[in-house]
């Protein structure tokens, strides 16, 4: 069997993660979300500057990266300011994608990803990123034209990275749309089969997706075991349980072609653990987490001595049990799309290899 | 004061160290002497094909590559044959070079450098290297032809360099020309001023160098305290004393414009062990060592498990004890030419830079 990778895309891969081959990585990328939540801080409604973010972002990088395998920020501030605190030894990403989203049209719900302007794979790649990623709202029942749209988007990017020799990490995100809100029986009952009907269309290979970022396929505060709230104090009627979760964890393992991480999308430290444990347990390789591990910093801002205090504090104790939730994720090598992980190798070898490789270029 | 960096530039060189900037890396590139050491191997005179040369460098690798912080392989076969072994969290440089020489014309002794054909340093980047490494051959007082030979192709790769954004390492390596050969008091007395003469030249900026690999600046079985054979039972006469040495150490440090790490060529571990602490003490940032740890495994192929064996006992051994000796060798980013390291900082920054960034593209 075995399974030939490109010699860019196998390269950088291994630089992601730890040495089994686990992802445990922090995420930074945020703009819209951090920049509402610098904007809050002290119960004020201040003007968040270019700067505001640089500081913002250079503190949790500064503090929670060494304990990360690999670290995501953007292009735009995380880059070009916070780039000096990364550790040795550890990886990076980039994102691709404008934050938030656009309408599909006034007054639509349907969500429109955006590429950033003037940035491309090529780039990330000679800035020394080691992945690019690419975040998209999806709902496999969004209108065919819009679905369309967010496919080709994906499958553009996938072509770029792959023309780019460059990892391709694709997150997914849904939302509500005929349901009442995210926070809703309607849309916790929904939500399993879009998350696991979105991997399982990007798992094509037509979109070159080298690993997954997906969010946890239930809700567990919908769950008979944790809807008294246990996570956050406050009591719902279960729509679930427990057991049931497992069964859609698995299905979506099964769904997933490719290697996958859990995305936090900001719940609680203790909920986000619970998650992790869970998508791990079901074959998940890791987790890419950024609010669930840090977000209580960002109300300190700007005093940067209680930031950075809670930062050493309770962010670093968020991460290293994070960390040790994803102590039995599969490593990615392992995963069933390259044959379990035996006989990996190069798709290009030889004496000729140096003089073939790109040789378009 | 401060220093701006390139982002592609800084970000591969911090993957090259291990955590406080240190270069403990492994030198598994060698292709000419590798061949020659497996063909004696026995005894014999065996003809070496690539899957020999493959297997060789793969058994190097996977043992000792978890030691060390980077890794340097050439493009040929190290790349396409072991990159499999190379661990998560090691960095990767590959040679520019084709192994060896060409004397510059019949006869002479003048060593001239040949570039591998159909291999560039955007070939390098977008295989996930983290570095560009060059061996020259060099004298400064070789004729002003052939020297310019030398300076032009250097020149011209780290013009490739600058432009792909790549980390580029220049190999200096200096050979008997006038003197009897290398092995000779003659040579002994004029390696000093070979060695620094040549960090000199090429650390000038037109040529682009960020890390310069340099020999040790004198001889230490030439020297009155190891002359009687400490290294390898050979007594010889003494043509200089260690105070001398490590007056040359600091000579060389101060020639060097750039970090600069140490190099084995070879030598008995022993000996390289001690230079290592020499030139660290004198301001280096580090080692680029291969035969000096691993030679001696070579001459047990093709008998894999004698081999394996070796590597695992002594081969770890001897890496353990050279990263121990580099201890306390100067961070890359401490170097003067960066300031000190204060307030370093990438060259582009603010909100155009994901725009700006490689605009020529």
């Amino acid at each position: 069997m075995g399974f030939e990778f490109s010699a860019g895309k196998w390269q950088r891969l291994r630089s992601l993660t730890d040495e089994q081959g686990r992802f445990k990585m922090l995420a930074i990328d945020q703009r819209g979300s951090l920049e509402r939540a610098l904007s809050r801080a002290g119960g004020g409604n201040r003007e968040i500057t270019t700067e505001d973010m640089a500081r913002a972002k250079e503190a949790i990088t500064k503090i929670l990266a060494p304990y990360s395998t690999a670290v995501l920020t953007d292009p735009l501030v995380g880059y070009p300011y916070t780039i000096q605190r990364l550790p040795p030894r550890v990886g990076l990403l980039l994102a691709h994608e404008e934050s938030g989203y656009q309408p599909a049209s006034a007054g639509s719900k349907e969500r429109l990803t955006e590429l950033i302007e003037g940035w491309t794979a090529e780039k990330a790649q000679r800035a020394g990123a080691d992945a690019v990623k690419l975040l998209v709202y999806y709902r496999p029942d969004m209108s065919s034209e819009m679905r369309k749209h967010q496919q080709d988007l994906v499958r553009r990017v996938g072509e770029e990275c792959l023309e780019a020799d460059m990892p391709f990490l694709l997150e997914l995100v849904g939302y509500a749309l005929k349901e009442p809100g995210e926070n809703t029986p309607e849309y916790a009952l929904k939500k399993p089969e879009i998350v696991i009907k979105s991997a399982e269309e990007f798992s094509r290979q037509e979109y070159h997706v080298d690993i997954l970022k997906l969010e946890f396929p239930s809700e567990l505060k919908w769950t008979r075991e944790f809807a008294g709230g246990a996570f956050d104090g406050k009591a719902q009627e279960a729509v679930y349980d427990l057991k049931s979760v497992r069964e859609r964890c698995r299905e979506l393992n099964e769904a997933s072609g490719t290697p996958w991480v859990i995305l936090s999308a900001g719940v609680d430290i203790e909920e986000f653990l619970t998650q992790v444990s869970l998508a791990t347990e079901a074959g998940a390789s890791g987790f890419l987490c950024g609010r669930a591990i840090w977000k209580d910093a960002a109300p300190l801002y700007p005093n940067m001595e209680q930031m950075e205090g809670w930062l050493c504090d309770y962010g670093v104790y968020n991460f290293l049990r994070a960390n040790a939730s994803a102590h039995r994720a599969m490593p990615w090598f392992r995963h069933r799309r390259f044959g379990g992980g035996e006989g990996l190798g190069l798709a290009q070898k030889g004496e000729r290899w140096h003089r073939e490789y790109a040789k378009a270029r």
